[in-house]
C-alpha cells in the first residue's frame, strides 16, 4: 500500500509555514513557544485531512493552506491546555509547554492560540466556518472537562465513546469538512465528509487506547498501561470489566487508584484483558468505524485524492503506534 | 450629580439573565461556574457602557443586551484565567475560582466562556464585531503576558501605558463601540465612542492604581498596598521611581523582593510618593484622559444616554473604591 500523505507533501510543508508566520507576536514569548510546536512535529494527520478532502472537493489553495494551519493550531492550543490539566511532564518526546514555560504562560499562550486560530478563520469570511470551529472547540473543552471529572470512576461503554466523540472524533470532522465549506460545496457532499472525519477520528482514537495495553514500549516510545495508571478506562479496559470477576475487578481498581503497577502488575492485567476478549472486541468496534469511514468516500469520482482518502483508515487501523 | 446608571437598570437586569442562560451546559460544572461568575456580581460598568452607547446610537435592543453579556463575558473569562496567573485566591471578596474549583477546573471554564462569548458573538452575523472581539481578547491575553513578565521590574511610563492599554482599555474602548457597529452607524461615530472609550478606560486604571495607594482598606474591601507588593509598578510609584533617591528606591524594590512591607512598612512608601508628588501627578494624568473620553461624547446630540456618557468619567474619577 502505497504512502496517502506522498500526495500532500509539498501542501504540508507550506502549512508549516503558514503556522509558523502565524505564531509571531510582539511578544517573544508568544513566538517561542509557537516555534517550539510547531518544530515538535507530531503526525500532522489533522492538517493532513483538511489538504485531502480541500483538494477532493476543489477547495481554492490559499483557503485550503490556511485551515490546515487553523486546524493544527487550535489542536496545538487544545494539547497546551490538556497537559496543564494531565500535568503531562512530556509531549511527542519532548518537555510539555508547561513543564518548560510552567502552567502560567501556557494557559496564556493556549488562549493566545485559539484566537490566532479564529482571527486567521476570519480571513475566510464565512459564517458557516467560523460557527462549526467555535462550536467545535467548545465540545472539546467540555469532553477534557468530562474527562476529568470521570478520571478514576467506572465508566459505561456509552460514557466513553461520547469522551472520545469530543476529544478526538470532533476535531477529525471538522479537519475533513473545512475544504467543502470554504469551497462552497452542496450540503450533501460536505455531510459526507464530516461523516468520514467522525468515524476516522473514532476509529484512530479506539486503536490508540488499543496501542496503549498491546504496543512495545519501543513502538509507542512511552510507557504501556498509561491509561489505566492515569484513572482513564478505555473500551478495552470497560470491556473487560463487564466480564470481570470481583477478583480481577479489585485489580483493575487498585492500578487506578495506585497510579502505578507496583501492587498489580501490568502483564496481570493484560491477562485479564486476553481472558475476556476485550482487546479483540475493541479492535471489531474499531474496524466497524474505519469500514464506515472508507464507505463515506467510497462513492466520489475516481481521483488520487480519493485513494488517499480510501486508504487511510486500513493504515491507521494497522498502525503499531 | 445623579446616577447615570438609573437610566439602565432594567436593561442591565436583562443583561444578567441573558449571561445566566447563556451559561448553561450539558456539562454541569460549568453551569455552577457560570452562575457563580455572574452572582458575584462586579461593577458591570462594561455592560452598562455597552447599553449607554448602544441607547445613544439606536442599537436593536436584542443585539444590546446580547452585546453587554458578551463583554461581561470575555470580562469573566479574562478574569478567571488572570486569577490562575496571579494565583489569586479572592476575587470581588469571595473565593476565585481557581481556589474553590482549582486550577485545572478553571483554565478549562475560562477557555468554555471566552467560546460561549463567541458563538453569541457569531449571532450578529456581523464580521466587524468578531474582527473586534477577537482582537480585543489577544491584546488582553498578551496584556497578560507582559505584566507577568515585568513583574517586580521597574519599568517606565511608556510600558505602564501600554500595558494599561491592553488590560484594560481596550475592553472599554470595544464595549463603547459594539453598539454603533451593530447599529450600522458610520465609521465617525463609531470612531468617537471608541476613543471614548479607551480614554475612560485609561483613567478607570489610572484612578484604580492610586486607589490602591490612597483610598482606606475599609473602602477598598481589601487591603492596600496590593500592586507594589505583587511586583506591579503602576503610575504613582513609577512617577516616585523617577525621582526618587538612592536610598528611597532600596526600599521600593525591598516591598517588591519581600513580597510584604514587614521590612519597609506601608505608610514610609507612601511618605515617598506624597514627598515627590507622584500621586498628584498620577491624578493629574487621569484627568487628562477624563477630560478627553469626555469631549468625545459632548458633540453628540442631547439625550439622557448623552448625558450619563458625558456624567461617567467625573464619577470614575471622584470615587473612593
Amino acid at each position: 500500500m502505497h504512502d496517502p500523505l506522498a500526495l500532500i507533501r509539498e501542501d504540508l510543508l507550506r502549512v508549516e509555514t503558514h503556522f509558523q508566520q502565524n505564531t509571531l507576536s510582539d511578544v517573544a514569548v508568544i513566538t517561542e513557544i509557537g516555534h517550539y510546536l510547531q518544530e515538535s512535529g507530531g503526525k500532522r494527520l489533522r492538517p493532513a485531512l483538511v489538504l485531502l478532502t480541500s483538494r477532493l472537493c476543489d477547495c481554492p489553495e490559499e483557503s485550503m493552506i490556511r485551515l490546515a494551519a487553523i486546524v493544527e493550531m487550535i489542536h496545538s492550543a487544545t494539547l497546551v491546555h490538556d497537559d496543564i490539566i494531565d500535568e503531562a511532564d512530556m509531549r511527542r518526546g519532548r518537555p510539555s509547554t508547561n513543564s518548560r514555560w510552567g502552567s502560567h504562560m501556557s494557559v496564556l499562550a493556549g488562549d493566545w492560540l485559539y484566537m490566532q486560530a479564529f482571527s486567521l478563520a476570519l480571513e475566510e469570511r464565512r459564517f458557516e466556518i467560523l460557527d462549526t470551529l467555535i462550536g467545535l472547540t467548545q465540545n472539546m473543552v467540555e469532553g477534557e472537562l468530562i474527562q476529568f471529572q470521570i478520571l478514576s470512576r467506572v465508566v459505561t461503554p456509552e460514557q466513553h465513546l461520547e469522551l472520545i466523540r469530543r476529544k478526538t472524533a470532533c476535531l477529525f470532522e471538522v479537519s475533513s469538512k473545512l475544504g467543502a465549506l470554504a469551497a462552497g460545496q452542496p450540503a450533501e457532499v460536505t455531510q459526507r465528509l464530516s461523516a468520514y472525519g467522525y468515524h476516522l477520528g473514532m476509529a484512530f482514537q479506539m486503536v490508540d487506547d488499543i496501542l496503549d495495553f498491546t504496543a512495545s514500549e519501543q513502538a509507542l516510545g512511552k510507557p504501556v498501561g498509561n491509561d489505566l495508571r492515569e484513572g482513564k478506562m478505555t473500551l478495552p479496559a470497560i470491556y473487560a470489566w463487564e466480564k470481570a470477576t470481583a477478583e480481577e475487578r479489585e485489580q483493575m481498581e487498585t492500578v487506578m487508584r495506585d497510579g502505578n503497577y507496583e501492587s498489580v502488575p501490568f502483564a496481570r492485567i493484560r491477562a485479564i484483558l486476553e481472558r475476556h476478549g476485550a482487546i479483540e472486541r475493541a479492535r471489531n468496534e474499531g474496524r466497524v468505524q474505519a469500514e464506515q469511514a472508507r464507505q463515506q468516500v467510497a462513492g466520489f469520482p475516481e481521483s488520487p485524492w480519493r485513494e488517499a482518502l480510501v486508504t487511510i483508515p486500513e493504515l491507521l487501523m494497522n498502525r503499531d503506534h
